[in-house]
């Protein structure tokens, strides 16, 4: 039997860098997902743990006595019971990534860290062939790994109790509720070895999908009425998230008045975004209405985030180009580079989305379409017996 | 005897279209000028008023005994007190400059009937030739026709009184303070005739020269201790700033408590430029500091512009090209097109501003380069006998 689980990327829709002062943050699930595949071994004979990472062409493989050689005794594994990878279990795994001597420009080793952790606390010491693959640019700002961490999380845990989905059905399943916050407390706990200290909000967002506000560290999932699509535009120009957010903190000290009322605007933005998405429009006329408002909230934003100094040269070089083609941008994420958000309205003709795609593609950007707020984590299964 | 009057043209520093919300504006004089020489007829056989208009080529000239015969009869001249043209004046003079057939792309009528009031009003029927020059862009936001008002006004009231100046001195002298009172009065009937409804910003800036907080209608002069530079560049696209004016006013009927923030947040900025401005800054290193918070103070209020909505492509192509220069920009007064404001530090190379400046005039825009809070209006006298 094979498993697949699929988990999908998010986008910051409003409120990024205003969040950490206290503002809402809109969060939302794009259909773009990371695949995981898990294959358990059949023969006897096969002690091999198997991960091929198709985006980046890399293969590893472990024997599966040398890991469990390798890491500290415990007291067995519970995988109805997330925990944290202890320092002693995090260096005995680092060690089996160093072992495979990964090309550096291909993945972080903290991926494969992760994946350890999650593979050994659920699954214990099983050869397998686990396949990893991605919709998703990585490290862009989309979430890919949350969403790594939570397909990964979804394929293990429904491959330990295939009965509680009906393995029957065709294509994708939904978790039950229950297994679903199990999964994102383990993918959790996989996001903390990729990075330290996560808010939650991107794993959270990857297992349950939808659109999720987000303040003062408390989450709460809406329900949108308005079946948004938007491009997705990767600079591909690198940013360091942590200096962008650094900066903003030492803008708010040196005019502390000023940016309070800015954050205090984003805050408002972020409601009213909110508010719309959830909205019941019916009809035609309503629903580009309420694109109309969002898109002037997306430009307010974007000129709020450039208040603060995380635009970019090449983020304006998108905002510049959709503009020509009357469509709205703002960045999404931390700025300074990553991907930008440009409203797609319902109504708007295929022809013209293709011609703004090959200008931006034209300047070396990568452009993805994405519908906003759909489902979380599922799997399926297909039988190899 | 000659009397050339100057006034100069103004910048909104911070604070343009929060400032009809209820937000402090910051307004500086400029020192690029409008200059009006009067020369008074000294032949007696000479009835004719004339008006040379050098920028744009054009001379116009009445019979002052038609100009008398036309105006509605009235109890008598008082320079000393000034009063409003009423619509039987504004009708008679309107036919008066109609009369003139006046190429409409050259100047409005507005203009020459400022003009014929504050002459007539000011100096009677009296034979003379005006002059009029100016180093301001006309209608590009830099308070050119309160200039004109202010430089008229000034040439008048000094041709009136030269016994107040000392006229024996060269070069510019300065008014007394309840001169500039009448002064400041005068051309704010001009701006009346000019603009409809002035705010009276303008004409005072021009008049007192310095800086002015403006809120609520409160006028505050500041002294700068800093001694600013910016580059000016005029993108010569024309706006409606009417409409762009009840653009915001709609944007902030649409979004109440968004807009609100962001006017308190270029309330404090303008607040903060202001006390900047104001503090003493002693040595090179000090300016420097102060000049880098301006420039951030100065980008984000250009933020808040975008957030407006008051933002252009072309504006845009200002600010792109000035950062690459690692120089920030801001639009000034009303947006989508006008003038772009670019701050020069003190310490900036002449080498790196001409470059800058090559740059922007390939683009077709005019570049100006300009003192900030300098001097008001002045005169200057030369002895013709």
């Amino acid at each position: 039997m094979e498993v697949t689980a699929r988990a999908p990327g998010k986008i910051i829709l409003s409120g990024e860098h205003a969040v950490v002062h206290g503002s809402t943050a809109v969060v939302a699930s794009i259909d773009l997902y990371t695949f995981v595949s898990l294959r358990l071994s059949t023969s006897e004979n096969d002690c091999t743990l198997r991960l091929l990472l198709k985006d980046v062409g890399l293969e590893l493989s472990w024997d599966v006595g040398k890991i469990k050689a390798a890491l500290p005794e415990s007291d067995g594994f519970d995988s109805s019971t997330p925990t944290t990878c202890t320092r002693e279990f995090s260096e005995a795994i680092s060690a089996l990534v160093a072992e495979q001597n990964i090309p550096e420009a291909k993945i972080g080793p903290a991926g494969i860290s992760a994946f350890l952790w999650l593979y050994t606390s659920i699954r214990g010491f099983e050869p397998a062939t686990v396949v990893v693959k991605s919709e998703l640019p990585l490290g862009s700002g989309l979430g890919s790994s949350a969403a790594l961490s939570v397909a990964l999380a979804a394929a293990l845990l429904a491959s330990l109790s295939p009965g509680s989905l009906d393995s029957s059905k065709q294509g994708w399943l939904d978790f039950e509720d229950d297994k679903l916050d199990l999964l994102n407390r383990w993918a959790f706990e996989g996001e903390k070895i990729l990075h330290g200290k996560p808010s939650g909000i991107d794993n959270t967002v990857s297992t349950y999908g939808s659109i999720i506000e987000f303040k003062s560290g408390n989450l709460t999932m809406i329900k949108s009425n308005l079946p948004l699509k938007m491009l997705i535009t990767n600079t591909k120009v690198e940013r360091n998230t942590k200096a962008l957010v650094a900066g903003v903190s030492e803008r708010t000290l040196r005019h502390p008045e000023a940016m309070a009322s800015v954050f205090r605007a984003m805050d408002s933005i972020s409601t009213e975004f909110s508010m719309l998405i959830q909205s019941p429009a019916t009809d035609e006329l309503a629903i580009t209405e309420n694109e109309k408002k969002i898109a002037e909230l997306m430009e307010m934003n974007q000129g709020l985030l450039q208040c603060l100094g995380v635009s970019h040269a090449v983020i304006e070089t998108v905002l510049r180009t959709t503009l020509k083609y009357k469509l709205t941008s703002k960045l999404t994420g931390a700025g300074a580079g990553g991907c930008v958000l440009t409203l797609l309205p319902s109504l708007l003709s295929g022809t013209l989305v293709d011609k703004v795609i090959a200008e931006l593609e034209s300047c070396g950007f990568q452009c993805l379409i994405a519908g906003i707020g759909g489902k979380g984590a599922q799997v399926s299964f297909i039988s190899t017996s």
